[in-house]
């Protein structure tokens, strides 16, 4: 018979799949993360994960053809759909569409996946997943201080005290600058996103760098150019001594700050913002935690006043085995003008995302117990020994998970060496193996494989080993649960 | 200034959001069925939802526009990507791109979203959730048995037991029924799956419909008209003798089928499948919650061996208020050709899938406390009566968060019977309240709303009330905790 043509098994280029250890690890820290945020009295709500284009914003169709970026697709009723590129925008229909029903402000959280339709590339996926908190509805700056406090107070929870700074800036202070230096007003509107983007990359660049994307453009070590926002040098310098500003305390920060935005009232008002939020933080103890930082402007168009980012400040190795801070594991900032989209009055908002995989790459790099805690021990494998007594192997496991004991009966049908490997494979703690000796004498034999690899480990090494807990042994069949009970118990206490 | 068009806020047709109660309601469900795989041994693992058009199969691109029933949408490289439709196709193709690091047998599990690209409607969505268990790698029947037991266990744990029944059947049973009418070979599958998905339809239509699906076609009672498999009289009887094969026992079912069968060598495999499955069920003690049911056929084109079925046995009512069993709460069969269709050993396999949303309102209508359970209080509100005052107010928040006390600061601009109205909604349990005379004598007042609404409700119903608990009463800031631990304590124990 001929074979067909196969087809090859691959994900699609940039979605990856997710194994037990993973699962479980997130979990966990999800788990802590909603912990807090349930502490701060917010509240579940998750959206769907298809929204009309024209829904999530920023992303209309171009002609007939959507933007970049997202990945989306027509109904049969020929409205374009898309899948989310976060959690906000999505968040900001749902709250507009249930307007009147809602708590307001209201304060919600949501762990969902989210998808980019952008080039993959290593450790940069097209589906992944962020974990938001949000309060609609609230207009004064109190309620960024509290997402601040509450993302704190997430990374605490999560064991990172002292190993975190939450940086607070404020795009309001930032449009004041840029006003300063002749680029406000609607017609400056994407040199301004330029010279936002120039400042967001401060952190890999450096100043040298920063000056050149304000300036002429840069090109980089493989060649590529980026163009530049192309201001004029006493504007790049004043831009730059924006991002300079942080003093010694946040006092010190504003007061620069102050000085950097005179004569722009929307800057002014920035700086006061910024002022009263660090008074707020200070006031309940956070002002080791929660530190305002021109340095941070956040990539998204959609922020209007203050805006903050989780840095983790130790320090791993970058690519080259330099050593670097960690950095962002999440951000946010305040959206006033994205629920008001789809309404007629104003609705104020603020909102914190964490990047779910990137915190926990860095739990991982500190071995947190909360996503290196032992996994569970595999089940218990009954072995077939006799396939014309699976029924009564069966009943064998079957009493063992009434026991609430991890159990399975071997279902594959090779032999008794294979199933033995499997068994390790699933890091069984003990197999339960009846052959036609053990049957007429009404026992069954278990097999401790915990003990029997220390044991080999021990011959291996040459020490001198005495096995004062046999690896095997056997009991009657009824004392079956018992023993399989002594065995965990040994090891797992 | 004018105002620009204002976007209607809606979720996409077919795609709905989930508030809290719903979500914490499918958390604990789902945390019963986990507890039950996990007790057989099965594995989580997740796969993306995005998968090559290609690799879901059954769904292949018809010239450059794949097929309805999924969403699918073109890469930058002109391949064809898919939203994945169910879980099973996805796990074929993991284990297939996995498939020498997996142990085998490789049980495993997962909860996911799927999309299907078909017409909304009522209870009908187009994004919904489905629970997976699947065996990879089990040639025999021991594993369909296994599933099918866990399936039982699984519903057992979520207190349904004596309310549901497994179904069995065996797709070469069927297969058998129709080369015996002369339905068998390549040339008549098109033929077959009309007749599969009549038969399907029993429940629903009764013999007489499905009589006209096999024969003529039929007529609903909206008018439209659905094509019949053109059978003749006597095959239709055949199968419809099929249908009705089920006995008193499974033996005699069993019995019953191998006579239908009769000639058909693929059919009578099927039997003897069926008798050994019987046999292993009945060996476990599983004989009344698992039984051999001819009727059980599953939709799914995949299916090669045993298919079966949950359903659920209480009465509901049916829109017309008319009594109705339950029903299916999910299904699952053999499907060995599926893995094969990447790899170029053949790969057995069986799995389980549950419909959640349909499992949830059967939980919500038998008042499960699974799904039933009381909400956790909602935060304790500070009021905030001075807006000079906040920091004051955050820090009760605080002092209250550090006792691991649920509390909020109330974030918005109103006034105090707004802020009163929104603790209610919050269902908050006491709020706080400190004016300025409170202030004055370093005092806190207390208001208890849960007692608060006892009294008026009292005497509303003009009942004689003497209020031994005040619902409202001061102490002093320092006692603040306390008292709000108090509060909580009397009503939450």
């Amino acid at each position: 018979m001929s074979k067909p043509d196969k087809i090859k098994a691959r994900a699609p280029r940039g979605f990856a799949d997710r194994g037990p250890t993973d699962l479980a690890a997130t979990e966990r820290m999800l788990a802590k993360i909603r912990e807090t945020y349930e502490l701060y009295g917010f509240e579940a709500v998750e959206t769907s994960f298809v929204e009309y284009t024209d829904a999530l914003g920023k992303f209309l169709p171009d002609q007939d053809r959507p933007n970049e970026g997202v990945f989306s697709f027509q109904d049969d009723d020929e409205q374009w759909l898309s899948l989310r590129y976060d959690l906000t925008a999505p968040l900001a229909r749902y709250v507009a569409e249930h307007f009147d029903a809602l708590p307001k402000p209201y304060r919600s959280y949501r762990a969902g996946w989210v998808f980019r339709n952008e080039k993959p590339g290593p450790g940069r996926f097209r589906q992944f997943m962020q974990f938001d908190a949000d309060t609609v509805g609230a207009p004064s700056v109190s309620a960024d201080a509290e997402i601040c406090m509450m993302a704190a107070d997430t990374l605490d929870n999560l064991g990172l005290s002292g190993q975190y700074v939450i940086k607070v800036n404020n795009r309001k202070v930032l449009d004041g600058v840029l006003e300063a230096i002749g680029l406000g007003g609607d017609a400056h509107a994407g040199q301004r996103l330029v010279v936002l983007r120039a400042i967001d990359k401060l952190d890999r660049l450096g100043p040298e760098g920063v000056r050149l994307l304000l300036g002429p453009g840069r090109k980089d070590e493989s060649g590529d150019f980026t163009k530049g926002a192309g201001l004029q040098p006493d504007a790049i310098e004043r831009v730059l001594a924006f991002t300079e500003a942080k003093g010694q305390t946040g006092a010190e920060t504003i007061d620069n700050l102050r000085k950097v935005v005179a004569g722009s009232a929307r800057g002014e008002e920035g700086a006061n913002e910024l002022a009263e939020i660090a008074a707020l933080v200070a006031a309940s103890g956070y002002e080791n935690r929660v530190s305002i930082d021109p340095s941070v402007v956040r990539g998204l168009e959609y922020y209007t006043g203050p805006v903050y980012e989780a840095d983790l400040t130790f320090q791993v190795q970058d690519e080259d085995g330099r050593p670097v801070r960690f950095g962002s594991v999440g951000g946010g900032g305040r959206y006033d003008g994205l629920v008001g989209r789809f309404r007629p009055e104003p609705v104020p908002a603020t909102g914190f995302s964490i990047g779910v995989s990137r915190l926990l790459s860095a739990l991982q790099m500190v071995k947190s117990p909360i996503v290196s805690g032992q996994e569970k021990p595999g089940p218990v494998v009954v072995l077939v020994m006799d396939k014309d007594q699976i029924a009564a192997y069966q009943r064998m496991v079957a009493a063992l998970r009434k026991a609430g004991i991890r159990a399975e009966l071997y279902l594959g049908s090779s032999g008794m060496k294979a199933q033995m490997k499997y068994a390790d494979k699933r890091q069984s703690p003990c197999v339960i193996i009846q052959g036609s000796n053990e049957r007429e004498r009404g026992e069954v034999e278990i097999k401790d494989l915990i003990e029997g690899a220390k044991a080999a480990e021990a011959i291996a090494s040459n020490a001198e080993w005495k096995a004062a807990r046999p690896a095997q042994f056997s009991v009657t069949e009824d004392k079956l649960v018992d023993a399989v009970r002594d065995v965990l118990a040994r090891h797992f206490g």
